[in-house]
């Protein structure tokens, strides 16, 4: 379906950027896992518009109600049902995108598509879609912990532009990500992906960058042999996010200028586990985890809505120019990091939702 | 599922590698297509093991036949069973592995899932499944000559280990493809390419590359605009393939180092169509096609099968060393182009009848 | 999935009877359908307690919002999200469900399956959970008559108790149906019908009955020849409503008891089509619409919430006796009307969309 | 899907009746249950054709082959694909249906929904397209003597044309039921089934009636709450059968006669376990199993193929006269009851693995 994710544990978004509201339903979630809106919100507020002077200052509390599934603070078993109501939504400051295809954002192709488009904010296409998706996936956290304790999700920014963070994933912490607002837990480059993107702002430009994500302590059998490998759903889960542009997990496209001598991972018997002494494989093999840090980068493309002027044509045809007016990012990437945490814990939670099915345990 | 694939045109592979065969049922399949077994045979024949020096020397002329779902050389729309026999099966040389996992396979995770394990030639794990996928996707081409005639989909080594080749994907033809064993197009980098992979298994060890599709004649309004984004779904497809570590699509992991004013695609009119001037979204804009040419990268680890000695455990834990012996591919490249070719048709034939069936045309 | 209905039109329903409210999510909806909130509301009151002296007098005005997947009074062919807010709760009149399994509801086998339950009001095994069913079906119906012009979906009461109405499924009309508060169009036993529900009532006891449904003007060709026959989905979406005991179709179970020759229906051609002169095949035949009237009767068991005392158990297993305090149906059938009704249409306009997509014309 | 069946259990079935053979492919099988190839053909071998004089005298084996999914008799986890070659398929023996539709067969609704057909026997809509069901439904059975130990599924016939059996189904057995070829466990009303069969079939006519199944030792907790409830999961399963009409679970129809104080079952503690006096509901309330005997019945209509000649038209619309001349059976139940069974396995085994997967035990 357009709007749905997960077999087992399954979403399904609605709502348009400038609609009433934008939403999730969760079907399948385990019954009896502690859950509360102050827990949600905790992801929502990382996501949020207006956090920073590096994000869009479009104003949004995005409260999350919890409409239904959950009883006495727990979980039923039945669907979840997750709202966030729009509040600073401002159409008229969209006008122009009526007549107008803003170039590379989804106008032309949902017009070609459906014949008719909401244009205000780029409806279904904007990036405020994804605050049902954090939303779910602040929920499929709280599963994980009870099905998988010790399993941890965590993404930050590895790079802007061309400004490349040093960090190893098997150590970097929470904490290190959120010390800044470009949440990047190398130090020395945060402050100039900072600058960069202010500057760029300034030029009435944007940038882009790559999101890593690592997860530690995954056990040992999550995923299936053939297609639905977990790093193919995690390559989807990743690619379905506005503006990506690639997945690589492991050695990913650096891997190919190895040879299977130097790329092969050895096994060793570590404290009566069977484990790996590289990582090249990024933590998956034939689809299936092996027990060590899966982590992966995720592309994303320069910000396309830009105040300088440029070409393109109306939804007649005619030529003319587009400097963008609404609020927007300048770059996408430091609210994109619980967004891409939350894709990561919906593919693990429904794949050990899937391996307890068909196997009896995870 | 773990070996189904599409929604609407939704495929069922089966068989191990040392099984009695392989196949693959296809539900949804339009009626009135002419479909014959020759046709199938086509693409098997480029996928199949012992068509060059360079890839494994296996025997299996993997002869398809059509059980089901034709009738006088047309589709019924009911299921379409198709299944190749197995010939060459030699499970005896692969006793070791009922004792030793091997490095970077699937040995280990798949005992780590389900307790057991076909341990003959890697059972599921095998590239030996993908005959059903190239099967499928010949038959998701056929359709699609009915339903978007002009439509081309073309895949190439675009690199092996360091060597990359100049292809231009908007002018690369079949033919240039096909004139070599190593299905480069580029006639200065593919003889390099052959050495380097002689040279690399004389050594006992094994390239991996990059492989680069290109889909030219797309109809605008292919795809979904959230989470079953053309894309995404382009994604998923390729990392379900063995030995996959990447995906990228248009301007991908390089486009992150462009600015939005750069990277953005300007719309024109041009022959009453609106068009773009460049192409860095890789033909899909906001999960839908634009109709411009769809092309993407998918990155292939170097082979794990080796005949140098590599260490590992075994099956108990002990530390072992291992050195293949079955027969292998040192370098899966050649023979993934047909297996590219046929997931991206699965996945544009799957949207095309999800358009058709929600908006009436494609 | 647990709350989700259709594969390509397809609804995700959510909300339990006392919680904050119900709603349901459709994805799939074909673009540029005329949809109004009033068009939808039309169905709801037809549905809505409180509407009439037979029914429960729960006060609920069932006002729906449309809160995504309209722009201008048109579909977007995005997710429609739509809601009603629960007025009336009274959770505390349920107090004695906490501790207490009321006869023949889900109270026990939710506890069994869950471990935790929503006792208020039977959360989400409560009929009011059809609010978004009968809502979706609304939807369902306008996109019915975009594709299928002439197609009309028609319910009533067959029976009530052992009370049978006289009815001409071919003829019987929405206003003969309305024309009642127990939604009968054979005027001689509606009103003995509506007697007896309230004799019953009076004596602290309640009753059941079959409801009939037609569906004229379908076109040939709806449905599916193996599992996902027309007949199939029609059954399974009426018996997953609270309180069906059973399904037929056509003949029924009284088609058991004729021969061959007195059971099949004779081909001609009349007009120019192919017809049958009788029709006990109910319309459908091999799991797909012949074009005749289809024809349906579903048995509803008597409600299980009665006033007089009955022996059960609590949920520590003590034995004791309960007498229902919370406002109840003495009889679940004229209310039962617009859902049956709704998930006819869900079945048909889903089914409609796939032969779109697979045949490429309905 | 046309032909797949189940979310975590899935089938998918292929095969025409004078095709080369017919088959299905498991996904999501168990990994670690013994399995074997004989163990499947005990079903098959009731479902076979040939088997008694009141059944077509089509001579098929039958014999069952596993191509993949199980290693060293047992399963992997992986798909298991099972093969019936057909052996005694006369084509030429069904020239005439080329020409014309059989009344009340699915000749005339195929060519309407495809614009082809396969007019060898049937094609797809023939009754040997549930060779696969019962093939799959053998593994299930295998599942849920692994998962539910306890669990037994039997079905019997429980009626034919006007001639209906005294069956306690609390305490039938699969001895009783194979007793004789009727398969009727009520030894006074069986060899009056077996003889009136036979005049009807001397008269060029046929007959239909109704199967009974139970379930006993069935686990609390099966089934989904709202859409996916137990009965509608079966409802479904039995009307994708050829020839049924209907669908009753417990009480029925006959219920729909009841009030609620008579309808109601009460609860009490017996043996330290919640369980009810009486089963009106037959098992299942609010779509979950509640630990009692489930039981429903099934109508089956007369077999259409009679050779007494009967009016209908041409595929050009002539009107014309057809004596069916192919092989087939006077009354299918006989041979219905295995595949009755099978449909129960497959949906009881699904909703097992669901289970387990949602809320970690069964």
């Amino acid at each position: 379906m357009s709007s749905q994710f997960g077999q087992l544990f399954r979403i399904s978004t609605w709502g348009e950027s400038h609609g009433g509201g934008v939403g999730v339903v969760i079907d399948g979630c385990p019954p009896n896992i502690d859950l509360s809106e102050a827990e949600i919100q905790r992801d929502l507020d990382r996501r949020k518009p207006g956090q920073s002077e590096i994000v869009t200052p479009r104003h949004e509390s995005d409260a999350c109600r919890i409409l239904s599934g959950v009883f006495q603070g727990k979980t039923l078993g039945s669907p979840i049902s997750l709202m966030v109501m729009n509040q600073d939504a401002r159409p008229e400051a969209y006008r122009e995108m009526e007549t107008t295809f803003r170039p590379s954002h989804a106008d032309f192709t949902t017009q070609a598509k459906y014949g008719i488009r909401n244009w205000q904010g780029g409806g279904r296409a904007s990036a405020r879609e994804t605050v049902g998706r954090v939303a779910a996936g602040a929920v499929a956290k709280k599963v994980l912990a009870a099905l998988a304790p010790g399993l941890e999700i965590l993404a930050y920014v590895k790079a802007i532009h061309a400004i490349e963070a040093a960090v190893d994933p098997a150590t970097a912490t929470f904490e290190q990500v959120e010390s800044n607002i470009v949440r990047c837990p190398d130090p020395e480059a945060a402050p100039r992906m900072i600058e960069l993107i202010k500057t760029l702002r300034s030029e009435g430009d944007s940038a882009g960058g790559v999101v890593e994500c690592v997860v530690r302590g995954v056990p040992p059998g999550l995923g299936e042999p053939v297609i639905d490998k977990l790093e193919a759903d995690l390559a989807k889960a990743m690619l379905s996010l506005p503006a990506t542009k690639g997945f690589e997990i492991g050695s990913g496209f650096a891997g190919t200028r190895m040879t299977g001598s130097q790329h092969n991972d050895p096994f060793v018997l570590r404290e009566g586990r069977v484990r790996t002494t590289t990582n090249h494989s990024g933590g998956i093999q034939g689809g299936i985890s092996n027990g060590e840090n899966i982590f992966f980068r995720v592309a994303f493309k320069p910000t396309p809505t830009i105040t300088r002027a440029q070409p393109t044509v109306t939804v007649t045809g005619e030529p003319t120019e587009l400097a963008a007016r609404g609020r927007h990012d300048p770059c996408v990437l430091p609210r994109a990091i619980p967004i891409v945490e939350a894709m990561t814990a919906l593919v693990l939670c429904d794949h050990a939702l899937r391996q307890r099915g068909q196997c009896g345990r995870i």
